[in-house]
């Protein structure tokens, strides 16, 4: 299924984004009260695929899998960790980024996924210390080179071992000829404010930096011998910790592994199923109401725990579009659908928003934002067709939004004895999930004129059919049951005919629009291709 | 000279950026009171290089030099001019974009520079309109596709004719499976907020968007039926005119051909000078200080005209740039001198700060802030050396701010007895040159600290040495004579054998720390360059 040259490791026929601590090869979790410690200790002899070693501490995509599962752990299980350490298992080297092997020898589609990953995984770790409290602290014993350093740059606080040896470094250009992939650019200069021509010589240099320049360029934090390193890393823990607004208490939920099975035409989870039509290169993601009320408290859901309904679909949802985007890399669509009682779909809303000072529930609606976000930058055509039975509703009517296009049926099918569908706005349209940039698709969507945002939250609760979808701009198209299937087909058919790198740049374009910020630069750079090397600059 | 596979027409060895209405094959400037009006009707045979037809209004590199000539002249030479209308001299077609034959046998490197001296075109319009209170109005008679578009985009108003056949349209996906690239895609979506969605539509159908549709879209401002046109025309150019702040009166100053020579090692011109070094592919670029003080008034200045040092050092500069960049293919850096008398230079800011609401003054203000954009994204090493003998001061000043690197000699060269360098700020460094995305050079260089802004501001008019300079974080490295020769040696060489790619990629994003703006995001989309064909999406 996956569509790389090379052949997966151990007789893998797909890249799977699944994973728990009992099964990590390269990571180590462990918590201590409100301190954790993710110590990377890579296996070299664990790539995801055939053919390279990971030396010193060099990743993969299948290191990076682990790393993400990690996190996405702390802030589910683990609502008393307040800080998390990042560490190296190794003796004198951090980490030495990604695998040059690995990459070397990759795909451009697999590079490109492998960066676009790798760069959810660092926004993810500062969107858990800027929404769930949990401070990363780096200490770096060694070499941190490339994207060893870049993962140093997604945390918080970077201490580096002054030992005359230990030193951040970013040798992509003078030693690759590429640029590094996973944002450490932006990050030096945007996050770090490291001034422009110390980034420049600190880029240029293949050795890196270490000791005092490294601090008084603000390369790193701070730097601390190695007899007093483990006493300052407790200082540090204690002194973050102190200041740290997490709010969980007592126990997590558990993550336990996703129900799916795939076949050749797709994938079913329990509550979303992808059908891919390998010929018309069309993937459809359908979604499934909840068959019933949420619980009436926050301890029925905290005892419904991974199969809360905005929960288990968010967690289904991430892995199917991950899946999608790297082992079914022919897919040029991504078509919405979904289906169940919408009431129930707008009553977890209600609770997500009633309880949302709940650390879980908090959880809960950071993660349907970073799911949205990563559907966001996902190079398919994005379509969503709301239909007759379908229950694009509050959260679910962010899938409407984030869509290049979406249609809409005017009244029933023939033959159809169900109501003409209708969508239904909540507040989770208007404000918990932001785009990269920091609007809601809403906001993003009516720069024009702002009033048509306050026109369509005035009609919060209330269902719309297509017309009214269509005045209040919340659509693209609203056809009759007459143009529907012709409609749809020809732009089908015309789309997916359509160049897959000029589609990728135009809806990249169009989807963001608005201002930017350093989450949504940090979108655009790095392929981790390899420059073409002839001597004319352009 | 001009590194091309394609032989320029008529015998050229490279490509000119300097021309005048005399000589103009494509378009033709007319002006009328307050009133001017450009109008396209290119020359099919007249195209710069061998090979090809500009047929239906398509254009080339030559095309555009002529319409960043006339847009210039219009705010020198024209200051009663208020409105600029854009028009077609062809019958039923307003502009069919870039000529496709032309991208289609261009090297990668004409396509980049082609879209970025036609993206700087397209911001000076903008530039003239919103700091020089020149109005655009575009009149669309017939088809105005792909770059035809994106040129109306860049206007303030738009009229199409209402005559059922006229359209806009940016076919680029669907036609030729590019984006397009003169900030087509972002000027939709950020500049005239077409919703996405519709944006979506609009860009991958080939036939374009005319009648009421392209207004209700926001593609344009309003349609005319063509028995009303002209009318309409009048009434809008009174309309703009009354609400202009253009402030000049009176006659303009004229723009004369430069003062240049060409030879092998470089170009000679009044106060700019260019000395190649192909072997190590290095261009110096030296500029003299005025050799006498500034006209004691407004009169004087009016009759120093194009020879007032700001303008011509300006004009010059602005030449050599576009000389090198397109001209100079291999050339992997720029390394900025000066010399002559500082307090020449100071006396002019000083002038040009005294009088800046004065319309010549502020187009002289305007145009520097042009021209030091220009070289912040050319795509070579930015270097600054400060040595005995030079006047980085004030508005020189800011060429050490935009390098990637600046190097200060401590002290004195053995064996020459002038006295340190020192450099010296003014006015001019803090507010009148901002960079494209809004903030001074100086801003985006102390983005760490603002506290770092307020102290470099309290020592204007202050000589500052070397070491002075570096305290202040003017300057990246204060070296004495013992390492000058050497340091300077090994940078040279090192930077220019990395990969021009690399370089580019990784000088791009430290150049821009801080916000984004539209401009800037226009910085980075469109290189013609056409999309493999593969049916991956990445």
């Amino acid at each position: 299924m996956a569509a790389e040259d090379r052949v997966l490791a151990g007789g893998a026929r797909y890249i799977d984004f699944q994973t728990d601590p009992s099964r990590y090869r390269h990571w180590k979790l462990d918590v201590d009260g409100e301190v954790a410690t993710l110590t990377m200790d890579v296996d070299e002899n664990g790539g995801l695929f055939e053919g390279y070693q990971l030396k010193l501490n060099s990743y993969d995509l299948g290191v990076d899998i682990e790393l993400a599962d990690a996190v996405q752990r702390l802030r589910f299980e683990h609502p008393c960790v307040k800080v998390v350490l990042l560490r190296s298992g190794k003796n004198r080297v951090f980490c030495a980024g990604a695998n040059i092997r690995m990459l070397a020898g990759a795909t451009h589609a697999h590079k490109v996924n492998f960066c676009k990953f790798t760069n959810e995984t660092r926004n993810g770790l500062e969107d858990s210390s800027e929404n769930s409290g949990q401070r990363f602290v780096t200490v770096i014993n060694g070499t941190a080179a490339g994207g060893g350093y870049e993962l140093a740059l997604a945390t918080d606080h970077i201490i580096l071992a002054d030992d005359g040896a230990a030193a951040v470094a970013l040798p992509e250009v003078p030693l690759l000829a590429v640029l590094p992939g996973t944002g450490g650019l932006t990050r030096v200069v945007d996050k770090r404010k490291v001034r422009r021509d110390h980034a420049d010589y600190f880029c240029t240099i293949e050795e890196g930096i270490k000791g005092k320049r490294a601090v008084q360029w603000r390369l790193v934090d701070e730097i601390v011998p190695n007899s007093k390193l483990e006493a300052k890393v407790a200082e540090r823990s204690k002194e973050f910790a102190a200041a740290s607004k997490r709010n969980g208490n007592g126990k997590g939920i558990s993550l336990p592994p996703l129900t799916r099975s795939f076949d050749d035409s797709g994938i079913r989870y329990g509550l979303v199923s992808v059908d891919i039509n390998r010929t018309e290169r069309i993937a459809t993601i359908s979604i499934k109401a909840p068959d019933a009320s949420p619980p009436a408290d926050i301890d029925g859901m905290i005892g419904q725990g991974a199969w809360f309904w905005p929960l288990q679909v968010a967690r289904e949802l991430d892995d199917a579009i991950l899946h999608l985007r790297i082992n079914e890399l022919e897919t040029a669509m991504l078509v919405f659908k979904s289906h169940g009682e919408r009431a129930n779909v707008l009553a977890c809303d209600a609770f997500l928003e009633a309880n949302k000072a709940h650390w879980l529930v908090n959880e809960i609606r950071q993660y349907w934002k970073r799911v949205l976000k990563r559907i966001d930058v996902t190079s398919r055509t994005l379509v969503t067709l709301v239909e007759p039975g379908s229950c694009f509703v509050g959260t679910l009517a962010e899938l409407v939004f984030a869509a290049d296009r979406s249609y809409m049926l005017i009244g029933q099918k023939q033959g159809d004895n169900r109501a003409p569908p209708t969508i239904e706005l909540s507040a989770m349209n208007f404000g918990p999930y932001p785009m990269s940039h920091g609007l809601t698709r809403l906001q993003s969507r009516f720069q024009a004129d702002p009033m048509d945002l306050d026109r369509a939250q005035a009609r919060i609760g209330e269902a719309l059919d297509a017309e009214a979808a269509e005045r209040l701009g919340l659509i693209t198209f609203a056809l009759d049951d007459i143009d529907w299937d012709d409609e749809i087909r020809v732009f089908f058919e015309e789309r997916t005919s359509f160049s897959p790198d000029g589609l990728t740049g135009m809806e990249a374009n169009l989807r963001f629009v608005g201002p930017e910020t350093m989450e949504s630069k940090l979108r655009r750079y790095g392929t981790g291709q390899k420059a073409q090397f002839d001597m004319t600059r352009v």
